[in-house]
């Protein structure tokens, strides 16, 4: 059996009014839940929408002690380097580890696909 | 040989005035020049910062005719439904089409990259 890291990952994104532009978000999300259930990952917006990290947070199950916020963003600015952090430090407690993770822009293999995703458009396979 | 479906691919980021944000678009760029030389790759953020697509667009080649822009985006908001289209039709004309394409979130490689690196966290292999 594998070691289970995180017993609950928040996905974060940054948050529009726009509807249509939450639908990736949410197929990411549902993607999530059908694999590993509800219990084990949420869906946040950073800002101009919600649910809030606050929001996902309170609904919790008091069972959960160490959860990760995977920020859906490609790069970290100051949102992630000040805004984030200082949302997390208020919600973290005793009881209650909240890990701030590198942006999923950052993960390798997600660069390697990204990367594979440009040649195609050139005609050209890696 | 495969067929070379465009000339020129420019890689639109959103833009940010933190040069820290910047690095992860400029290292995707800097992959891309180095595989297909800058010829065939240019990167251009929408706002807040520089080169805009007007002015990668002004200093093509002129044999260049078929362009892609490939945002580097994960949705399709306003901005990608409206102001990038609207600079596009500014900025074609008939020696040179230039074509919209999804946003690279949207790319099946990149989203099963992603729920890889979400399954990983949860310390689940796919």
């Amino acid at each position: 059996m594998q070691h289970k890291e995180y017993d609950h990952i928040i996905l974060l994104a940054h948050g529009s009014p726009d509807p249509l532009w939450k639908k990736p978000f949410e197929a990411l999300y549902e993607q999530a839940v059908e694999f590993y259930g509800s219990d084990h990952s949420s869906l946040a917006y950073m800002e101009l929408t919600t649910p809030t990290l606050e929001d996902v947070v309170g609904q919790l199950d008091e069972k959960i002690t160490k959860v990760a916020v995977l920020p859906l963003f490609f790069a970290v600015g100051r949102h992630l380097r000040q805004d984030v952090p200082a949302q997390i430090d208020a919600l973290q407690n005793e009881h209650l580890q909240i890990d701030l993770l590198p942006p999923i822009g950052d993960d390798e293999l997600v660069k390697k696909a990204m990367y594979t995703a440009i040649a195609r458009h050139l005609g050209r396979e890696q």
